[in-house]
């Protein structure tokens, strides 16, 4: 089994806000990530697909058709945008990086199967900055 | 002479649009980066200061202060806010990283003779993202 | 479960030095790196932490306190110090990378309970330069 | 347990080109890729050991050997080669970064043994580019 | 003025062979790079242009413009190609990163013109490895 | 003229300490830097040649040449060295970054000749952490 990886890029806006809280609660648990004026990053995401190469091909999946897939999955839902007002599948939840890792999962471990048959999503790897970043197996 | 530079980090949001123009045109000219509800980055600041360096220490500027000075004059006015909305400094001009380095530039090279006898500012380089970043040497 | 990692950063000097053997020993196993006066790296410390996110924060751990938390019983020991000299963990350790990992494994899944009541640590990653890192996962 | 890992690179040419298909299938599964007349990338590779560190180093291997070992075994057969035309091991297979990971593997794994007895070892990752990576586990 | 920089990707094949020399004049003073199979890189190129900002826009050129400048004038010339065999402009030339940096001048120097009013071209700098890259100014 | 570039790395302990100061001076100026018992960094050495390309060679100067010379001229005095004690040309002198710089530029205008007659040095860049660096040009 052969682990194969896409590094992909988006930058968004979001803020860390729980509606079921007071102003100041918010400003306590998440300091300037409540900014109610908003604030964001470069985030870069990290895909990996599990599973045998294909003899023919010597690919598990071909990262042109991953990096298509993903830009479409992903990428076309949240670049540019702003995640807590934009973006239909983050809608009640709080914009934090383990969410989109956790929603990224959902959409994209469905959707690798049109795309390769020795293939499966193995992990999301976000960065939301050079410093801070999460990793979701499913 | 010798350059001596500090790399700092700050997150906005932030949007392009120009409020002279209709709405159509800003999407025309600015496409993602003018949508309404914001989007973000994480800049990348290097502030470059020249000078020759001070016998007693070996120092063009202590560049502990140099980075206490750049957080406090500028990362504290920009990290974690909205640059349209939020930013004294960048009221009624355009959010361009262009526009930023320009008054990055203003704010430092006066303040900058708080902490060195030795040392002038040089440059601002300013990264917006990995793949797009300005400089301004005044 | 999401793993959720900081990125912090320390500087400092060693040596590798088995005082039970000969100076040619030492310089015949460690060669460079056991030079009489010492040398030093830029290390790059990852701390990953693992959970169910908090479904009220979105958060497995608070990354600021995470940040805060590593400074105080890490980076606060080892930044700008001699490990072999100053390091009170270290004494009577061989002052490798391997062995660092290890000392901020067992100080940091202690620690890490004051600050999460859903993370566990699930990793320490060490980068002793670009080329050359560690990890250690208990 | 505590994993120790390398950082090499070397740079060759290749192509995707499978010699059972026509020109037409080729170019149609490969695009760009199946180039006649080749193109290359900068490979950056990180083998990983994993093992107790030796009590009297504090080295679960010397990375001064792993190193050497790799640029002998490794590195001497396909930097600044023709992975398809050049590379011994690489005849008669799809000259992807797949299967390069996994032959790195086989060659590794047995090479390892002569320079340690704590380490075995773990992975093979090796990037194609910044943005497409491979990792293998045996 | 401002300099505005955008930075792409591409990767081709190449060696480094002077036909007007014997076969062993060319390994002799090229080595490895004379490799009569190919070799190849990942090359990162750094476009800078230089001008007063727009003040409608505050841009001194539109960065993806500039974007799709570079990929149409250049990326897609050199992209997955053998700079020797495949490139028009790198005819009867050595390819060096020297002369590619020179080329690639000579054609946006002149393509700016089509996407700015308001900035010339700076510089060209190409990484030919993360360790070896040249600028030119024109 | 076209500027080519080499990036080489080292790591040194150090400490900034002026030994016509008391310790308390020392401390207050120098701070952590001043720590009696060393710190150390990855130093990061870029050295810039400027200079035409030779038309056989396609080359200002002859990288492999050139990172043979800064390794004999300046890796090999200065790698897993302490800068203070063991380094004759930092003798008398404060470590800082700025002063390696100034040195290395003084060993590296002279020696370049013995390797090109096309270029000249045009600058040292030396970072000593991944956010502090320097720059000289003679």
């Amino acid at each position: 089994m052969v682990f194969v990886s896409r590094h992909e890029h988006f930058n968004a806006a979001h803020k860390l806000y729980n509606p079921q809280w007071s102003k100041e609660r918010n400003e306590e648990v998440f300091g300037p990530c409540a900014n109610h004026n908003w604030h964001g990053h470069n985030f870069e995401l990290i895909v990996t697909v599990k599973g045998n190469p294909d003899p023919e091909t010597g690919f598990v999946v071909d990262l042109k058709k991953l990096s298509t897939l993903i830009r479409r999955e992903i990428i076309d839902q949240v670049d540019h945008k702003n995640l807590n007002l934009d973006v239909p599948f983050m809608k009640g939840k709080m914009a934090s990086t383990e969410n989109l890792a956790i929603e990224f999962w959902k959409i994209l471990s469905v959707a690798l199967a049109s795309i390769t048959e020795h293939g499966v999503l193995h992990s999301i790897k976000l960065y939301e900055t050079p410093r801070n970043y999460v990793e979701y197996f499913g």
